[in-house]
């Protein structure tokens, strides 16, 4: 089940529940407004892609949402993490609506001077329908804050200096500290809320941790922080089973599962897995496994 | 084979006699932006559409294109469409590239006061993004002057009086003289100019009309003026086979074939399809029959 | 004796006793601004109202002031009522200027949607003139948070989401806590100032209150909470004097007077009567009275 | 009867004659946007005036009227001119609407540094409200060619070089060639219409002048070289009635009447009589004299 | 040896210690841009001065830094005062960016309505360059608050009230408490700060001060009110070396040394000495004479 | 003799001549605009060039001159091209006033993709200072319809499709037909004139070319086919002085002196030379060798 198609039954269970009639449910599931536009920079001689940006719905706030750069982004996949960040904000209730973009190319392939270009061609096109009370671009795959830094650099040659007009951004142009740990520290307060719900907590249990990019591996700190034992890691190379106490040693020495002893590789597609899962679907997982 | 599938494959074959190396075919191929666009009007209790503009290039100066609304307009076959203007205006080397828009709605089912909101709420999700440099629209399928002339006013709102942000207004509000007959003189220019080539002239040819809207009408009045014999025409209600002299008459006095004696309802769903055939595709099959 | 005129004398004599040179006191009394603009909405065929916004001074900072609908609304008392709001916000030090503003139209003849649309055709023909560097709308006589909902939204379309541009919104759209008791608790605040002065304090005082919207409404509820006594209250429905207990819980209980026993029609024009009072005049005549 | 009062009996009038509906008369008639600014110049210590600009219709174009500088202008001639204004390029069938505006002030007792500083204020107050397809001022009573070059340099600060903001501009500055006649040129042209009607020509009739500034005397000049024998002039000054032949020769000579012998000063108030009288009245004064 | 001399000099030493690459160097010492323009105002018949702004990095955030009217300004000075300013802003690590400006011009030698003029016609020409995110000015040598208000007035004729386009405006106008005794402010804190060093306070130290402006007298009277003994201070018009006690009471009275008995004039060319020195270079003075 | 001091020492020429007063010849001199600014690109590690746009005069409309890229470009010499292009503009009494600009580079140390985004980097920082309205750049040494080109896209990136910011872009994207050769012509028509006073033509005379880039190359193309003989040419590599029938046949087929037998290197420093040479002093020139 694909991302958009999980997130659209999600959303009509969710629309039934509240008792919504079917011209306001209608008008909440269709996106705010989407825009797709090419991108094309010198790479031998030039190499044109599609870049995304889904907007969903500012009736809350100006809208926010990740950026990423991936093969095999699209529009459905795109659309619906943009209409995940609408529910996410209003259900933390901050003045926000939700967006996402990306753009369909493999970062690995492209040198570092062919991503500020492709990020600075992408900004030029998308530059009048961002900004601090429209739509507020963040990091998410493939980007981080030097992606950020180049498109606050290239908005702000349109718009004059707009720090805000990014978040997820580096320190020294004004990022705000914790942001990286962030979604790893939203991954151990989801967990120990439900374990609190079972009358447990962090402390002493045993932990599977599936993907180890940034989200993961600050998950796997703070849970061992906190007394967990990490008894599992796989990441994109391969995985681990073991419960050798070496292991969060050496995933907190190499920032990864790899080069570790006992490694298997193992071919799995969970690309958009851990995000297209509600909270809610999270929680439902942890309480059957519990 | 559906619009955009035969847009395509001209394309491709176009650019193969030409030679086009294959990352300037990508670029030329990728339309430079799409746009699609919550509509919502209040309708008994609320109506939501979804709006298009599918820009596809603006080298050659600022994009020009119809809005249709229609029932099954959607983003494949307005990407095609907006591919052909682009071919289009190159071909008749006028300084514009192409565009094409729509409305998935059905006009019949809206009062005049819903197409004029419908029109008024699309005009202010997209009035950035066009404009007399960037995108000049026109009416199409299920527009009109009227149409126009509340894009021309909604746009004015947000830009000042901008009378040359659409064409096809009403003459009144600056629109051009003889644009109503425009593409019907269009067809009379091409089969006169096929029939030269072999030696004919449309005086005592017999023509069969498919589509008797505001194009096949005014082709067949032209037609009929320069003394051509129009023995059958259709459209969506029917269709007729008749060298009846009566009938061109018929024609004029009614504008449509309805009603005519001998009418017979064929079921057929040309919609698209004298669009996706290029001019070059048409004086094909008139020399086969020919 | 009219809202403008008495403003003016009050100016005038203000002015004498600050020693204005004539000239100062010409240009201060002048507004910055006065505007005029034709509303047309659909209403039965159409219907033409008349929207006002003198903007009196801003050199203290934004102007600041209400926008009444009302049949009654015309220039003069609109001016008089703009120069108000410069002394006030001047005499509170805060950093505004003073403006006023309205639509000449009766809000209990248009249905809800006629409203909507008068007032987002009112705010299209202002927006270039307000905002929050340049002069910030608030509900008063005929309108509330929906209306500065509305106007919120449709100066959005033109500036990007700008919640700051109205005070007085709901507060799911940023609106501030208190706002709707805010005027009421200052009419407490005024009296107990005054009782102070004279050795005296709210309970136990008996209290007849003139208007009772939502002003007035407040005023007793507050004047209640501290003891006050509230004898007599009136409204466009009537006025009932009377020292009935159940006078206060009838009030609490139908927010109006209507329907209370012993209710008496009474004819009087008290339109502007409590915000032509300067607080200063306010003070005089409860000094009379005390 | 003023100015107001008789173009709105005469508008009322063509409504009646025409049938117009009774709100789509109201529409028509109430001015689509009414400005008044506060303009204050350093002049001894200060002086304030008030600028109007009373913008009537737009909806066959951009607003055309001029701006004038009278003791004596009010909104209510201003108003009656902007209307008069937009039926006059109705009737023209330009493409454009009506406007009129102007400041209470006494352009003969302000130096030209202080009317260049008045101008270049209030200019600065309207600049967003005038424009070349919004609103284009031309010169009026009290002001002239350098007004225009004041307004012309002030809006292009804001705005970018922008001749075409003004016409009636200097010919330097992109001025047209005979603007200066025009008016009296018009008065010689409807003259001329009107003796035609009757089987009569300018040659040989005589004609009295009553006004004779920049129209007065270049009707005179233009009469005259018609065969038309100027038998009385008047302007503010005092008049003559006589047949003199050397009247037309002074005039000539001195621009105005002012130091012929024979002159008799005669008060009278005749400021906005010639602008107020349509064309149509004028025609029928003089057919009732012929 | 002039500002650029030293600054050049001290910025190569700098980037010498750093070991910064020659193309860094050269691009951090580059200014981001170098503005002047003609300012033209009415004075006798006319005349005309040549305004800078110097804007030399803004990576940091927006450029900051004086206006100066003094009729020795020119590019050179005011490329050193701005490339300070860029490392006096890194160096205490506050967000900003260095810029500064000036006109040629001597304010001693224009009346206060020209100088308002003159200040007026250099906004005008600069409005665009600067602004809350780009470039924000203060004042500085021969400029003050009422400078900084009449930039902030004119700017916003442009931008809308934008009272924070400048630092230092009057204390009404949102300027800042303190900001007035600053700068000396600094003096006492880096000479407090040296002289801790050398294990000595203010208190019982003896001082002598060059230069009497705002800067250098209230360094001495806080330098006074720390307990310091000022024995010498000098001014544009002359010093004083004197132990007399009544030196201090004298420079409170007075805001200047002239007119204390002993005055001795001295020739010397100290203008922007104090400014090139880095607060290095002066605790390397302060140093040598501890 | 510099190009800055010739100019203005022909400029204090000839403001004597029309007995300017000192005042206004002040203000006619100094520039209304000067812009530096620093533009870097990565070439090998990073590349910074200053970048320059002087912008003499726009009283009579936008200012036009030409964009140099040359490693010698300075300030002085740009300030004096700039007023050049005022007083020919003027004196062909053309709409427009004048400016020049340019960038310190050697264009054959760049290749075609560091040209590009230097000339984007320049374009960006002085895009809100050029625009039809405002000055519109054009080709000049080093530069040519490429580098507009980019201008133009770069530009319209800002503004919207805007073709008119630049002449001398490609007759693709809307150049003037005959542009190319225009400069060598004006040297044609300048040269008859004179000869036609002399009561002479072009045909039979002799000439000697000085420069044989663009211009000299056209000239004496246009020269000859008007029978004037072609006695010797020079330019940056070296210069013939030869009667050799076979020498324009030469120039013709190798566009340039390079390789014709008795090729003589000689060293001169002429860059400047022809265009600080105003018409004026090139007809004294040929006076005198008449």
């Amino acid at each position: 089940m694909n991302a958009l198609v999980a997130t659209n039954r999600n959303f009509k269970l969710a629309a039934r529940l509240l008792g919504l009639d079917s011209k306001l449910e209608k008008s909440l599931h269709i996106p705010f407004r989407e825009i797709k536009v090419e991108c094309t920079i010198p790479k031998d001689s030039l190499a044109t892609f599609v870049g995304f940006r889904i907007q969903h719905d500012n009736v809350r706030g100006p809208m926010k949402g990740g950026i990423r750069y991936h093969p095999e982004v699209d529009p459905d996949e795109v659309n619906a993490l943009a209409q995940l960040m609408t529910w996410k904000t209003a259900v933390a209730n901050i003045p926000y609506g939700g967006a996402k973009g990306g753009i369909g190319c493999n970062p690995g392939e492209l040198s570092k001077s062919e991503l500020e270009r492709l990020t600075r061609v992408f900004t030029q096109k998308i530059h009048d329908l961002i900004g601090i009370h429209a739509d507020v671009p963040a990091p998410d795959m493939g980007t981080g804050p030097q992606t950020m830094a180049w498109i606050l650099d290239e908005y702000s040659k349109f718009h004059g200096h707009s720090p805000a007009v990014v978040t997820g951004k580096p320190i020294d142009l004004g990022g705000s500290l914790g942001r990286d740990a962030a979604t790893g520290r939203g991954v151990l307060f989801a967990t120990e809320a439900l374990l609190n719900e079972h009358g447990k907590s962090i402390s002493g249990q045993r932990f599977v941790i599936q993907g180890f990019g940034n989200v993961g591996s600050w998950a796997a700190q703070l849970v061992h922080e906190k007394g967990g034992k990490i008894v599992a890691v796989s990441d994109i190379t391969g995985g681990i089973k073991n419960s050798n106490p070496n292991l969060v040693k050496h995933v907190e020495e190499n920032k990864g599962v790899k080069g570790f002893h006992g490694l298997k590789t193992v071919i799995y597609s969970s690309r958009l897995h851990s995000e297209a899962l509600s909270t809610g679907e999270m929680q439902m997982r942890l309480k059957q496994s519990l």
